[in-house]
């Protein structure tokens, strides 16, 4: 008997990287990966290539573990490369749905990384296979790939968009090819994508930390919509779609972006703090501490035993030495799994009225193990307030969310919440109160969001064409391997 | 420093199963691939179909080191299952070159495995691409799979026959769909095919001996340009070419079946003995003792010393526990790299006039260190017979050959061939005499050949449209991984 | 190229754990050790008895990927177990090294696992080869498994404390014969061992978090010089020293320990933020924020912060994928190392007089790195306050420590060392800082000091005969495997 | 479900290697021991010294595996070494009993390989345990290397023919130390040890198979009771025990020696034959052809078709490709598992009058599946003849017999035999015959027999302390890991 580490939250999807012209690039690469690491610990993949050649490695596991070996950096030859980390979305975690994906086209290789999830790729899917495409993977990202190589126009860049406007969806993509290193984020922006420079040389990035750690310089944001190609002859930008308001996801600024990486000019942990102020604010609750649950809650403890003047404290520590799976051997013992990774600081909290600050709730089920661990070690009250709104409603952008009758907030009442969860007050950060933290003082614009935040609200930017189809799901035929 | 082990021989190409709805299929498949080790010992491979899902296992390394544990086995579910053995003659050696290939078509799941080679495969592989095909692999095979795919036809069989208009060279499939376990020869029967029976369900392989094993019944030989479809109903054939004569290669007899398998209703070890005995007709060496190059050349060398009347002896013992590398640390000891496989049984062979027999000399190597080792351990003379005729020409149709001027026999006079390998005499069997050792009394017949005879004669039996294309060969974008 | 990952840090040494006659034992061990992962990561151990016979599993790396298989637990089968995590002080990271140790003795099973370091066992080993023991190992620890395996005395009991009379140095033990859980701690208590009980069964630890995890509940602490023997009968308590006044090391205080972990009725995280304000007390900087070092600085500045009334941040973000190596292809992109583990929010510190607070400098090299690093973003006053007094001395009790001649503060002046790490200001907390955090209002008692503080003081509390000795060390014949 | 592959024969034991003084002495002994694989597959070991420390490298499987890469043969650095071969006898195979076994003695490091097994070996081990020696492994050799760990003597000879005259059994053994390289072979020469030079170095090995694959010249014999000790001034020989007439092992001839090395001046394949002769001449059986159980049983398979002027034909064909293991899904294919090594040459024996020869009948289960199965192939008659005496005593000197009422000639008579294996007629050489064949044309000498032959006759050379005492086995605490 086994069971997954709890883990009740949500899951970051994926990270891109990408590396034109300079003679460190697979090295360039792990680096920027290793930084983008809290994007997904599945699995790793780099591309290279030396003018000649392509060279793959794609790895289970993580970037230190998989990419740290010279003798694997070094058989990635060449000075330009792209990379992946991911957490799979669509299609099994096995070798063959590993990123970068590569294609030998007619006009070359062809080799993609995607951070997102595309909303019509089973249709579209269906359509190739029906017209004799054959896929290697499972993934969503090889339709792009497989569009491409069907496109009748002559070069590369004609042939990415006729693919482009196929395809509906949350993507950043980084694309190389014998020519050009290639950037792309989606008429939304829902993905992120960065631009940055070292030493004179070009680099993309799913976030701006993966820029420090090469101490490249950031350049600027790749924009909603726009296709960024760089050659030997510098840097182009095309924006081949119709305009459209930027709306990145929020749950970017909320849980996924590293805190030290920058976004509209300040840094996430700030965003998140705020909003742990702006919640102190909603909020008046009578408490001895403020506890964050480690680590995902400390910027907004932060901000909310600030705003409310009440001590932060560490009243439960978190074990980073866990790994995915750890062993059940009985029932009677199972009720041990979520102190594999916390436990709760007793003397602290001891006779105290503690406030809990964590950034979602999700299920539900680490929350209640949690309260019930901090009620046990003493604590006389134990409030638990969210630095974020409700989350009602699933993702389709690339985050691993459960089924919407899995969302304790989707089928509970506040007041039900609370008691499953066990707490003796339940509070979440308002929808404006988000965006005032957000730097919105106004609140949320709803005809016009600055964000999406489908999850909070049901606003979805972009049709659903696979969720909403009425063909019954067509389950590939090969499974194992 | 590293050297390959010690490997001057023709090698075997590939091996393919095939058994269609036994409870035990895909162990039967392991113990059919088991059999036909001897065809391919670089990987193996199994895919399984249970009704619902394809399942595949897909190893480097042998069928009783990979495919042995029960959970391998139980995993491979259904009761259908095809199976290959490699040698990798076309593409590298990576699993994702291993076969069986899988596509999933628009009609379902389709796996091949191949034994065999295509010598247009470059060249519609090339016209593919540029038309939007993207290649999983490096393999020829892949190409019938693709042509597969494109075909505009309704159902497999159609579709199949549609691609296998487009393709040449040799080959014989074992295809598993949805319905239908499918076996293919090629117009000309170069490659060999089985057809048996095991409690009632349908066994195709590579060789008789892979019947034996599972205790199935030989039904018969499938014959040349023949498809053989079968289904819950029972099994069909087809003939979608037009009549062409069988020209099985002649290699399977002399060296690549195993002994026991039977061909024409005869053993392979008879017709091997059958060599011997024509080559002691052809020759007359006044000698003490004959002395097999083992294990390639004991049936010739029993044959021969019967006909000769002169004692059959052990005098070269073979190590069987050579694997594919060995060190060679420094050139001081390079000389003892055969050593490594063979010794001589120095007290047999000294003050002995000795006739060594083998089956077959391709770059010579091997035999210059055979002869000097024999006389080394004291034989007063050294005889050179060789139990088939010389091969001069390369062979493109599965079998791993040098290019031609790296055969000895290509470049050299018998004369030259003699002093350059050290022996007081060298014999090749005649022509004539191999083809009647076959069981052909008037020798071969030029105008109708009855084997596929080319690496002694020159005389391919289809076009060589890649061989002979002008255009510099595409060389493949991805090397690595 | 490879190096290892930055970490100029004083290294925990090892953790220990027992329990006896509870169906789970193998479980629980695990379970246990993974709560103490933080004691040593680089090898983990167990060795259950199941009434017939000792089974052991040994391993280097996690224990949350070694013993999370239920075969691995399922094979430790028996009620009984002990079990360790190492960090290597003495002797090669090598299996035969990986505690428990076993031995076959006259009288049983006897099995040991082993916090702390002998200073005599270099001297005994050479004693105890002279006259024909033969040694499986290189750790210190079978010292005193040889020795209770030569004495004279008729059970197992006698025979330990003959063999503990015999070694000097710091130890906490866990042992397991056929009848028996043993723990010992040294005279002085140096190294840390707690007695907990869970559902009527006793447990042994290295701290209170691995009684938490399995949700013991606490008894006591082992006292220094105390045997505890626990059997199916009950426990009993032995002294066999003549008594002497506790010095646990304070450095579990300060660095090693688990902040959850409870000493002397307090958390350690108390002990920590304590230092934090007893530092601050002792510092007047003028300063925008408080920023810790994380993860180890975190408590002592939440302490500073609150203490000197300026605002606690994030500063500096870990990643906490960071394996043991990483890629380093290029002296141009060396520098890139501090990264692989630490960035700074550079939104944050721009402009910004900022208090650094981490728990110790050793070499200096990372501080360097990290002052450097907060000056490159920005920050307008980079002050670096540490919450414990200056590492003057090397450990010799299992930490691991640099020699003298490489700690910073062994061969630099405060101004020397300022300059160094090239920070505005450098603050140590004094010693007597140090005592008053651990609750002695006056300060150390230099007489009768409650803690074993040489790195700070060089008061050593027990002989150093091995590292005293004029023997050239005796280095051991085999090194490899 | 898995079961072992069918091997109803005898297992070889062990081998041992060493060489002094040469530059590539790891080399050279991996060479060797791979020369000498036939002596032991389950695990290799080599232990080399360079004049300041051993180095070891020890390995579950092949030679060929394990030590052809150029890392391995390079760390294992040194100009003298020692190596080992080992088919597990005593002991598990785990990898603390896998040979050259080491020491770290008061005189410095001593390593041994051990071909052979002591018959008081465990009465010793209880002796040596009382007395406080901790044993690192379960194997009888480190008996030998305890002893000489507490013998009182100065230097390393005394020391050790002090542990040889404690010790009684059957061993040949190579021991390497910082001066020395040492063969010992037991005082009846049971199992083999031949002295060669290589370019001026002396080399211990097994077999002269082991001279001639690194090209060395064959010395003489070690003789029985005789100590070889080569240092850099040469070679000693001394004889500690009083003198006592050869008994080498007669299974050495008739099974494990590999048929290329020579004993006493003729080659091993010539024995053999003549066991086919004499066999031959003992039999009359009027047969149409003589089909050798390959492999073992092929010489006197010879030997026998010349004297009696019948066919030699290899009607039965090996494959060998086997490994250890296999599938066994069902017991209705559980039959398959004979045809798994061995297919009948149908087409050969069809119709046909066969006699088999093999070498031994051991248990009888293989025999009966080969009669089965020739018969089954349709051979009109099945004649089994065994070139050896009926085996009806189990080994104790390092040969894995089963126990007695397992050995199908020990529970039923001649003709019972014949019924269980389903043969036309079986024939066992007498023990007159055997001693002819090899040379004694008067048969056994009751009184002073040649060769060690307890398996036929129950004549054991030697005490047989362990299998003979009171005691109930002593079972070793530690089972697993």
């Amino acid at each position: 008997m086994q069971f997954l580490a709890e883990h009740d939250n949500l899951k970051h999807e994926c990270g891109v990287f990408g590396v034109f012209g300079h003679p460190n690039a697979a090295a360039i690469t792990a680096l920027g990966l290793h930084a983008l690491q809290h994007r997904g610990q599945e699995a790793a993949g780099i591309v290279s290539y030396d003018g000649k050649h392509f060279f793959a490695e794609r790895r289970l596991g993580l970037v230190s573990d998989n990419f740290s070996k010279p003798q694997i950096v070094k058989q990635l030859s060449g000075n330009s490369a792209i990379g992946h980390v991911r957490y799979s979305t669509t299609g099994d975690t096995i070798l063959r749905n590993v990123q970068p994906l590569f294609a030998d086209l007619a006009g070359g290789g062809f080799a993609v990384a995607h951070n997102g999830n595309l909303t019509n790729a089973r249709t579209l899917r269906n359509k190739l296979v029906n017209n004799g495409s054959i896929f290697q993977s499972t993934s969503d990202t090889e339709t792009i790939m497989q569009l491409v190589a069907l496109s009748r126009r002559e070069s590369t860049i004609p042939r990415l968009i006729d693919a482009l406007f196929q395809i509906e969806g949350a993507y950043a993509l980084t694309i190389l090819t014998n020519k050009k290193l290639i950037g792309v984020r989606d008429p939304f922006g829902i993905r992120f994508l960065v631009l940055g420079k070292l030493e004179g040389h070009y680099i993309l990035a799913s976030e701006t930390c993966a820029l420090d750690i090469i101490g490249a310089e950031f350049i600027r944001e790749v924009e909603n919509g726009e296709i960024v190609i760089i050659t030997e002859d510098g840097i182009e930008s095309i924006k081949p779609f119709s305009p459209k308001m930027a709306r990145p996801c929020i749950f970017e600024y909320i849980y996924f972006a590293r805190p030290d990486s920058i976004i509209g000019g300040q840094s996430v942990y700030e965003y998140r703090k705020a909003l742990g102020t702006e919640l102190a604010k909603e909020t008046s609750i009578d408490a001895d501490i403020i506890v964050p649950v480690p680590d995902s809650g400390v910027p907004a403890a932060i901000g909310f035993a600030e705003q409310s003047k009440t001590p932060f404290e560490l009243g439960i520590i978190r074990n980073h030495y866990v790994g995915r799976t750890f062993i059940e051997p009985e029932a009677s013992i199972r009720r041990l799994s979520v102190k594999l990774k916390h436990n709760v600081n007793s003397n602290l909290v001891k006779n105290k009225r503690v406030v809990l600050i964590d950034d979602s709730i999700v299920r539900g089920t680490t929350s209640v193990k949690i309260v019930q661990m901090v009620r046990d070690s003493g604590a006389s009250e134990v409030h638990m307030c969210i630095g974020a709104p409700p989350i009602k409603f699933p993702d389709y952008y690339g985050i691993d969310t459960p089924d919407q009758n899995q969302l304790l907030a989707s089928t509970h009442s506040l007041e039900d919440m609370r008691k499953y969860i066990g707490a003796d007050s339940l509070a979440f950060l308002s929808l404006n109160g988000l965006y005032r933290a957000m730097g919105y003082p106004n609140g949320r614009d709803d005809q016009m969001p600055a964000y999406t935040d489908h999850c909070f609200t049901g606003d979805y930017p972009t049709l659903l064409r696979d969720q909403k189809s009425e063909d019954s799901v067509k389950q590939l035929s090969l499974l194992s391997e």
